[in-house]
């Protein structure tokens, strides 16, 4: 990997993605890892605060239990900026409004009755709702640069009733539908706020045509972020997509890599080598544009695929991986110096970036819980399963249909009790000390969700073993 | 495979075993095998009653709520007869009485006071108890040339109370132990049932020293049945053991292979060459023997490992494996010719010894099972654990958690509820026609617990996800 010339640019932006539609910490965890975003290289953060934003008034009900007070929000801020941490916000307007969407007060507003992932672009109801959404979270974020209004994945655009009649009309075609919507959010944040920049993703605009793109008059007014966190994209396709937003007007562009939550939505562990390749796709990428065409690069972190998917990789199980990240970008490399530096900001004395499991967690916030996930992942389905189908006396002689009829062989139940007893207390310990670590970190919500999720189903499988044993010892 | 000479000796029978302690098989459904055991080269049928046995009086409570009546002991004995099979009544008299010593009645009979698989040879009352059972059983079976008492695998023996004080006092060993109780029951029968000579498992005997085993004169009562059920035993250690038995005084011995249950506690499919295997071992041993010291093989037919356990491959299951086998055992080899007989007798186009599967399951009575089954086995466990486990709609977007909250992305379900109702729907139809195929054979208690075994933890689950699926849906 040669090393290229972005860690000299001035402008070059190196944004950590917060996904907080998932899993959001405390922002007492925030206070310990901003430092560490900081000193592995990144220049900012893109906050995508989905219902953990305090809205309020018509749009109260969007805000989770947890999410954060105005209070806290002011302190995300402090921090960042104490950090020498830029802060984009990220609120979707589009696509991914599921959040918005799935509560009967808004759901008026879906493109498809049925489906509450992208917002109708025709009702009235629309963007007032979008322009209050933003009004509310530029309220309590003074002095941004960039504002992200998301618009990727407007899945089933065009199929709404509205959308239909206006596509039967001819000459519009539903990338028209999306650019004019766009338009309408970003001019209100232009006019707004001023100085303030609209961003977004770039997926939808993709497959436009140039001309369709150009008469928008989009490329004056936002910044597409272009988006793919595959380690073995084309470089020259990307090059190619770049070349073509610059053709349709855009002046400055972005990019988006990832750093974890990209390789499955039920994915426990990040692969560190899968993403590290990600990167230097990018950094290749930003090789071909060499002037200030590109303000700078997202490490998107992602904690679900939606609002309605599972929980993906952790935020503490990702940072080994984000640090490793975090230090190409901003060197242009991966070399020892980087390795050495990641090491020394986690407190890990090795770092094998191409196996996914290592047996030393680091000293960083949170390593507990990548310690204790780890371990999970590995050995708790495997020896469950083990238990369960792979010892020959349990699977021959405390069936399912033995365990219905609390009928056991008191000779054999010798051979197996000790194995499944020990069995669930070491998981049940191991399910105490990983909540302990979590409480730090999460909220409850998050706790119950994970376990439901990762750990419940094993661990139940092992608690229902022990009550069927006891139920029959007794008889 | 050296054709031997078995085939034409005249006193060497084939026996099959019948294990009646899991699945027992309506009368009706013998009435349609033991001409096929008779085609297929059987001289004889080892019937293991177990609680299948009509006991009375002080032992009633020993029956299974589906014991046979002694009206059908009395169609299985005359249609033994009418197809040239000669009986052979097995009752276990010490080891394995798990079915007797599991009832509180009998309780205070056991060796070990917490294990109720062997019988205490101490007590006045458990050579009472083994008489009684000898006795009924012989009421219904008259002019049988042997009696099997099994004895074998009488785990534990000589650590109950009174065996202890017994060792204590030297001179002592357990096999004197067990050779004692051994001549007690076969002096029983071999007194009271003139011409009826009692046969024991051998594996008891194995370790005895010859010495002792002579000056207990066992020998002169008992013909023992050697058994070993590896595809890989050694051939010149089984001739030393039927030679120890000789010097011990023995006459005739039995040899034992098997030709179903005798590969995992919770096989389901029988592996014809593994069986095939075991009985050319059993050939070449045979051939060290040509005089008329060996009485005839059995061919075990395990249907649990015991009373406790699980059910094994059911009997239609097992019947090409049975087929094959006693072809073999019968002509001292499996060359084309009894390929041939074994297709034509189960009406089978094909026949692959090499293979746990076919797609040809043939005609022969319970063929219907043997399909279902083997598709079963197959399939079901695989598609369920796929779509749980492998479907990526399922498993990102209605895990555990989404199900107990019932919330769920309308946009998602889309992807995977058709494939989830249509799983179930094949299995629910699948269950349907196999319950229906062992309705013709089996008792409902047999049907249950080989569902509840084999089927319904799977059944469960799809059941499970489209009733959770119903739910979400109307939310």
């Amino acid at each position: 990997m040669d090393k290229t010339d972005i860690s000299v640019k001035r402008q070059f932006l190196v944004l950590v993605h917060l996904d907080l539609k998932g899993a959001p910490p405390k922002v007492s965890y925030l206070a310990e890892i901003f430092p560490l975003f900081a000193q592995l290289g990144a220049s900012g953060i893109l906050i995508e605060y989905e219902d953990m934003f305090p809205y309020g008034g018509k749009l109260e009900v969007l805000k989770s239990k947890y999410a954060y007070s105005p209070s806290e929000i002011k302190s995300i801020l402090h921090l960042a900026k104490s950090n020498g941490l830029e802060v984009i916000p990220l609120v979707q307007t589009f696509g991914h409004m599921e959040f918005v969407l799935k509560h009967g007060e808004f759901s008026h507003l879906r493109e498809v009755e049925n489906f509450p992932n992208a917002l109708n672009p025709h009702k009235v109801g629309s963007l007032e709702l979008v322009h209050l959404m933003i009004d509310q979270v530029m309220a309590l974020h003074e002095d941004v640069k960039w504002f992200h209004i998301g618009c990727d994945e407007v899945f089933f655009l065009g199929e709404g009733e509205e959308s239909k009649m206006c596509l039967k009309q001819g000459q519009n075609h539903v990338d028209r539908l999306f650019l004019s919507h766009v338009k309408a959010v970003a001019q209100h944040i232009v006019t707004a706020y001023q100085g303030v920049k609209p961003i977004i993703w770039d997926d939808m605009l993709r497959d436009s045509p140039e001309d369709h793109i150009k008469e928008s008059d989009v490329a004056l007014l936002v910044e597409p972020m272009i988006w793919d966190y595959s380690p073995e994209f084309d470089i020259n396709g990307k090059v190619s997509l770049a070349e073509k937003y610059q053709k349709c007007g855009f002046n400055k562009i972005w990019f988006a890599s990832a750093f974890k939550g990209a390789t499955g939505a039920n994915q426990q562990l990040t692969h560190v080598r899968h993403h590290l390749e990600n990167q230097f796709l990018w950094l290749q990428v930003a090789k071909a544009f060499p002037g200030d065409l590109v303000q700078g690069i997202t490490l998107t972190g992602w904690q679900r695929y939606d609002h309605y998917s599972v929980l993906c990789e952790l935020l503490p199980v990702g940072m080994p991986c984000l640090a490793v990240c975090l230090q190409a970008v901003a060197h242009g490399q991966f070399s020892e110096k980087e390795d050495e530096t990641v090491k020394k900001c986690l407190g890990l004395s090795s770092l094998d970036t191409n196996s996914v499991v290592s047996d030393d967690f680091g000293t960083f916030p949170g390593n507990d819980i990548l310690r204790l996930v780890t371990e999970a992942a590995f050995q708790l389905a495997a020896s469950t399963e083990s238990l369960l189908k792979g010892n020959r006396y349990v699977t021959g002689w405390f069936s399912p249909y033995h365990r219905k009829h609390k009928f056991v062989n008191p000779m054999m139940v010798q051979y197996f009790e000790n194995e499944c007893r020990s069995l669930l207390s070491k998981w049940e310990q191991h399910a105490e000390q990983l909540r302990s670590a979590m409480e730090n970190i999460y909220y409850p919500n998050t706790m119950e969700e994970w376990f439901d999720e990762y750990f419940n189903p094993f661990l139940t499988k092992l608690q229902q073993l022990v009550f069927d044993l006891d139920h029959v010892s007794n008889t």
